[in-house]
C-alpha cells in the first residue's frame, strides 16, 4: 500500500518495521514470558526448554499470521495457536501463560519502537554533527537573514545552522527521554491468572525484555504511545524544518546552498534538485498524519478498544518510518551540504544594510553581525557537546 | 512498515495498490503516449511498435526502481532510463516524449485510484445491498432509539439500517461522481516540446486512457485528489458510523446482534467479537489521516511542488487501502449479521415508553412505532433502488 | 480562544458565524417548525401568531444560553425553556412541538452555514475575477516555470494565473453544488410524535427555510458535514496554493510580484510583505483541521451521538471563518498584485532556455512560450466565462 | 467563531485566554524588556519609569489592535506604534528596543500558556482526586472487565478507576515538565541591535519574566510549541479516556454509573445524561486537531514564517481552551460520578465466570479478583501519592 516505500525509507529502518521484524518481536514478548514464568516457578524448567525450541521466527510465516488474523482482527491469536500446536500436547498449555493478545501486540510495538528509535537517533546524531561541523565553519559566513521570506538583517549561515542544530538536539533528547513500557495484564488487565505471582512476573517479564515495568498494565492508559506520537512528530518537523531551509537556500534565484558535490547533470548544469530536503518534507507530512491517528487513538474503551487499539499497529509503525526518513534524508542532505559563501554574501541587497542601521545596528557591513551571531553559535556549540 | 496489512485490507484491492500496480499504471501511461503521440504524427509506428515491446511490466522491477529512484525523489527517472535502455538508440527517443515524472506518476496514481474505487463501490455496493435487506427484513422489529447513549423512545432496526443505507448510498453517489483527469504538461506544464500538438496530443492521451481531459494540466492544482480526499474520507465514515452501531448493539449488556452464524467458541459461549465492525473502524482512521495528508498537500510550490507532492502516493494508496478496508469489513459484517429481534423489543425499558408518552407520543406500544419509522425506512429503500 | 481573529476573519463573516448569528437561526428552524405545523393543522394559528411575537432573537442572551447550557451540553434546552417562558402557559406546549434540540442546532448549522457560503463565493469570486484578469493581461509576459523551486524552462504569468484562476472556479463549483438539508426527526428520528403528519411537516419545514428535504432525519448520517467539509478544505487548500505562489514570487531574491500599490514604507524601501498571503496560508491550516474534526465526528453513535455531535459547531463555524479569512485574504493579494514582467523576464537564466533546447523545445527565446501556454490560458478563460 | 464556548470552556479559563489576556501578556513582555535593558543600561531610568506609565493593558484596545493588525499581519505592530504614540517623541525610542514582533508574540504565548496550564493541572489535579477516591473507595467494588466491549473477566471498579488516576497523573507530569522559554532574538535572531548587551539582556528578560531563558531564539525553532501540543494532546486524551468510559458505563442497559446526585427530572426518571463525559470527548477532539496545526506548522522558513507562525496563536489558544476544557468536564464528572455497586455485581454474566475459569482463573467468585486488582490499586495510589 505504500508505493515505492525504499525511496523514502532507509534500508535498516524498513528492515525493523517489517512484517517479519514484528513476528520477532512477538516471539521474544512470548520468550520473556516463559522465562519469567519459569523463574518464578509457575512453568517447568523442562516445559520452558522445550518452548524455546519453537519460540522461533523462522518457523513462522507473518503474512499467513495476519491471513489467520482475520477472524481476531489481530495476529496474536493465530499465532500462539501455531506456538501451541508446534509445541505438542504436552508443553502447550505453558504457552502464553496468563497473557493476552494485547499483552504480546503492545510488547511488541515497544520493542520494535525501541530498535527503530536506535536507527533514528543515529540518522539524528549524524545529521546533528553535519549541522555543528556547517555551524563550526561557518561562524563567519554572512548572509540575509530572511523574515516572511523577505531579506531582513545580515546574520551568519553559522547561526542558521546552530538552530538546526538546536533543533536536532531537543528532538533527540525528547526521543531518549521516553521510557518504553512491558505490557502484561492478561485478560483484564490484572494478571488475575497468574494469582499472587502476578507482579513478580510482570517485573521479571520487563526485566528480561530490558523494558520499563508500568506502575500498572496499560492496555487503555495509552501513554506510551502519545509519548512516541509527541516526541517522533517533533523529530520529523525538526528535520522538515531543515528540509524547507534548504529547498529555499538552493532555489535558482537564492543559490546559496546545493545538495551534492556538484557532479549533477552536463546536460543540465543549472538545475540541481534538493532531493534529500524535499523527501524529508514528504516524510514529516506523514510522520504527522501517523501521530495523529496515536493521539485520537488514545481515547480507548474499557479494558480493550474496539478499533482504536487496532489502528495504532499501522501508525505506530509508519510514523517510525516516516520519521527515520526525514531523518535520514535531512542527514544526507546537510552531510553533503554545499554552501556558496561568496553568493551568500553577495546575496546581501544594501538595502537590507541601510534597514539595519534604520534599525539602529551598528554596523558598518554584513561582517559586523559575526560577533552577535557567534554568540549564539557558541551556545549552540556547547550544548551539542555537553 | 504496515503490521499485518492482510488483516484490514482485501487480497484484491492490496493487489491493485501494490508496488507492482503502480508500475503496470505508470507502464500504461508511457504506452498511452507513445500511442497518441504516434496518432499525431509525432511517433513514427515503428517505433511505437518497437516501443510497446518494452512498455511491458516483466520486465522491470518495482522495488529496483524505488530504490534508484531515491536519487531523483521519484521511481519515474530510473524507470524512463530502463525503459530508454530496452527500446534501444535508435527509439529511445521517443520514449516519454515531451513529457515529465510527474505526468507519468499522477496519470498512474488516477489509474490505480480509478481501480481501487472500483473494488471499494464493490464492498460498498455488498454493503448497501445488506443493509437494504435488513431494513427490509426488520421494518417492524421495534428497538430503543438512543441518543447520548441512553435509551430515548422506540424505534425500528429498519430505521436504523435504513440510515446506515443511506450513508452507504450517498458515499457511493460521491464516489461515482468524481471524475479522474489524466495529467499531461511537460517540463512546465504547458506541452511547449510538442509544439502546437501538444493539445491534440493530451486529447488522445486522455481519451486512450479512458480518463477525463483536464481543461490545464494540474500539477500543482490539486482538485482531483482533493476530491478523491474527500468523497473517501466521507465513504470510511460512513463506514465506520454502521461498525460503531454494530459495536455497541454487539455489547454483552445490549446483545442485540452479533457477527456471524452464532457458531462461536463452544469455550467461550458468551463472547462473540464483532471483529468486522470493529476493523472498519480502525482503518477509518487511518483513511481520514491520509485524507489530511491529501489536503495538507494541495498547497503545492509553482509548478512542482518540494515534498508535496511526493506525500500524496503513499498518501493516495493508504487511503484507498483504508477505505475499502473499511467497506469491505462493514459489507462482512452487516451480511451476516445475525439479529436478536426478541433482545431488541425486551431491551426496551418501561421508562421509555413512559417518556414518550410524556413527550405526546400518541402510542400504546413499541409496535406503534413501526408506521412512522416505515415511513422512512420506504423512502431509503426507494433511494437504494433507484 | 481565537486571539486577534480580526486579523483573519473578515468582518462581514465573523458577523454571519457569531453567537448571535447562530441564536438567529435557532429561532429561525422555530419559526420555520411552527409555521409548518400551524400549515399542517397542528398549531392553532392564534397559537401561531403568538409564537412569532417570542421567536425574536432580540428577546434572547447567546452568552447566557451557552452558560444555561452547560448543564444539558447544548444551548437549545435553554433557549427552548425561555421561549416556553416567554409563549406564556397557553401557548408553551406548541413551541419546539415534535422535534429534539439536535433539530434545530443541526439545522441552525446549515442556515449559518449558508449565509457563510454565500459571503465565502463572494470573496472567491472576487479571486476569480482577479486571477481571470491577471491571466488575461499577462498572456504573453514570459518567466520562468520553476519545478521543485528550481527553474525549469520557460513559462507565461498568464498560464500561472490561469492554474490559480482553474483551482479557484473548481473550488466554487464544488462548494455551488453542496445541497444544505434541513434536519427535523424528533427525539429519535422518526417524527413519531406528529403522528402521521411527519414527512409534510418536514416537507414543508424544509421548504419554509429554503433548504433541501432531506431523504431521511441525518442526525448521526453526517454527509451534509462531510461533504461541507470536503468543499470547504479544498476551496482553502486552493486559496493557500496561490498565496504560496505569490510569497514565493515576491520573494527579495525573486522579486516578481508585490502586494500592495509599491507605496511601501519610505524607511523599508526593500522590504514589503506579502501579507495576504501569508494571511491565506495561516488560515488554510485552520480551515484543513476543523475539516478533520468534521470528517472524524462523522462516526456518531446511535441515534444521537455523545461527543462527536458537540464537536461540530465549533468545527464546522471555525472552518467556514477560516476557508472565508483564506478567500478573502487570497482575493486582496490578487486583486492588488504588482507585477513585475521585466523582472519575470530577466530573471530566465540563460541555462533555462538551453535546458529547453536539450528537452527538445524548439524555441529560439523566452517569448516563444507564449503559443503554447496561451493555449491553456484561453481554455481558463473559457471555463471562467461559462 | 466559536457558537457556544462557555458550555465547553470553564469561565476563568476563557479569562485567561482572552483577547485582553493576550494583550496583558504582550504589554508583560514590552514591560520586561524596558526593565532589563534599563538594567543593561540602554535604556536611561527616566525613560523606563515613564513608559511603565504607558505599558498598561487599560490603555489599549484588543480588537481595535487586531483590526489594524490586518495590514501587518501581527497584532504587535499597530501595539508598538500605540505605545510609541502614549510615550511620547522623548521615550518613544526605547520603546520595544532591540525586538521585533515576534518575540513580543511569542513571549506572550508562553505567558498565556503558562496561566492557562495552571489552571489546566487544577482541574487534572481535581480530577486526580476524585479518581483517587474511587479507586479507593471501589477497591472491592466488583465489575466485569470489558474487552472489545463485550464482558471478559472480573475486575473492580477499583482497578478501573487507578487506570484513569495513573493516566492524569502521568498528564500531568508531561505537562508540569514544559519549560515555557523566553523569546528575544530582535530582526534576524542575533539581538543584534542590542550590541554586545543582548545575551545580558535576554538573561535579564527571561529572569524577569519568569520564563526560561532559550539557549538561543527559537523564531522559527518551535520545540517549545511543539512541546505543548504533545503534552497537552495527550492529556486531553486522558481526560477523553475517563469520559468515554463513563459514557458507556453511563448507558441504560448498563447503568452502573451516573452523573449527579439522582436529581435528574421526575418525568425523565430513565434519562441521565452524562453532559460532562460528553463535553470531555469534544472538547479532546478540538485538542487534538489545534495539535495538529501547531505539529504541522514546527515546519517554518528561514527567519521568520509565512503562515506557519500566524496560525499558531489560534491554535495554540483553542488546545489551551479545548485541554483545559476537557479536563474541567471530567473533573465535574468523576467527582459527582455516582456508583452502583450493586449493579456492576449483578451485570457480570456466568459465563463470564466461566470463562474466567477456562483461562485458569483459580476463583470462585467475582470477588477473589479483589486480591490482584488490588496489588494495582496499590501502586496507582502510591503514585498519586508520591
Amino acid at each position: 500500500m505504500s508505493p515505492f516505500a525504499a525511496i523514502f525509507v532507509p534500508d535498516d529502518l524498513a528492515g525493523a518495521l517489517s512484517d517479519g521484524a514484528w513476528l520477532e518481536a512477538m516471539l521474544d514478548a512470548e520468550r520473556a514470558l516463559v522465562a519469567a514464568e519459569a523463574s518464578a516457578g509457575l512453568v517447568p524448567a523442562e516445559a520452558a526448554a522445550a518452548l524455546a525450541g519453537v519460540l522461533r521466527a523462522e518457523l513462522y510465516d507473518a503474512d499467513a499470521l495476519a491471513r489467520a488474523g482475520r477472524a481476531a482482527g489481530n495476529p496474536v491469536e493465530p499465532l500462539v495457536r501455531a506456538i501451541r500446536a508446534a509445541a505438542g500436547e504436552e508443553h502447550a498449555g505453558f504457552v502464553h501463560l496468563g497473557a493476552t493478545s494485547q499483552d504480546i501486540l503492545d510488547t511488541a510495538a515497544m520493542l520494535v519502537a525501541r530498535r527503530a528509535l536506535g536507527l533514528i537517533d543515529g540518522e539524528l546524531g549524524g545529521a546533528a554533527d553535519a549541522c555543528a561541523h556547517l555551524a563550526e565553519q561557518h561562524r563567519e559566513t554572512v548572509m540575509a537573514a530572511r523574515t516572511l521570506l523577505q531579506q531582513a538583517v545580515p546574520t551568519t549561515f553559522g547561526y542558521k545552522a546552530a538552530g538546526w542544530l538546536v533543533g536536532v538536539v531537543e528532538a533527540r533528547a525528547r526521543l531518549a527521554a521516553l521510557e518504553l513500557p512491558a505490557q502484561l495484564g492478561g485478560a483484564a488487565g490484572t494478571l488475575a491468572a497468574l494469582g499472587d505471582d502476578g507482579p513478580e512476573v510482570l517485573h521479571l517479564y520487563a526485566e528480561r525484555l530490558g523494558l520499563r515495568e508500568p506502575i500498572l498494565p496499560w492496555h487503555t492508559r495509552r501513554t506510551p504511545l502519545v509519548d512516541l506520537a509527541g516526541a517522533l512528530a517533533g523529530a520529523a518537523g525538526a528535520a522538515a524544518k531543515i528540509g524547507r531551509d534548504v529547498v529555499l537556500l538552493a532555489q535558482t534565484e537564492v543559490a546559496e546552498v546545493s545538495e551534492g558535490d556538484g557532479g549533477g547533470s552536463s546536460t543540465m548544469p543549472h538545475k540541481r534538485n534538493p532531493t534529500n530536503a524535499i523527501l524529508a518534507d514528504a516524510c514529516a507530512r506523514h510522520a504527522r498524519a501517523n501521530a495523529g491517528v496515536l493521539f485520537e487513538s488514545a481515547v480507548q474503551e474499557h479494558e480493550r478498544a474496539a478499533g482504536a487499539w487496532h489502528a495504532e499497529w499501522h501508525a505506530l509503525s509508519t510514523l517510525l518510518a516516516a520519521t527515520g526518513g526525514a531523518a535520514a534524508a535531512v542527514r544526507r542532505s546537510v552531510e553533503q551540504l554545499q554552501i556558496d559563501a561568496e553568493r551568500m554574501r553577495a546575496n546581501i541587497l544594501d538595502e537590507t544594510l541601510s534597514e539595519a542601521h534604520r534599525l539602529g545596528h551598528n554596523v558598518a557591513a554584513p561582517e559586523d553581525y559575526v560577533g552577535a551571531a557567534g554568540v549564539f553559535v557558541d551556545r549552540a556549540l556547547a550544548l551539542y557537546r555537553q
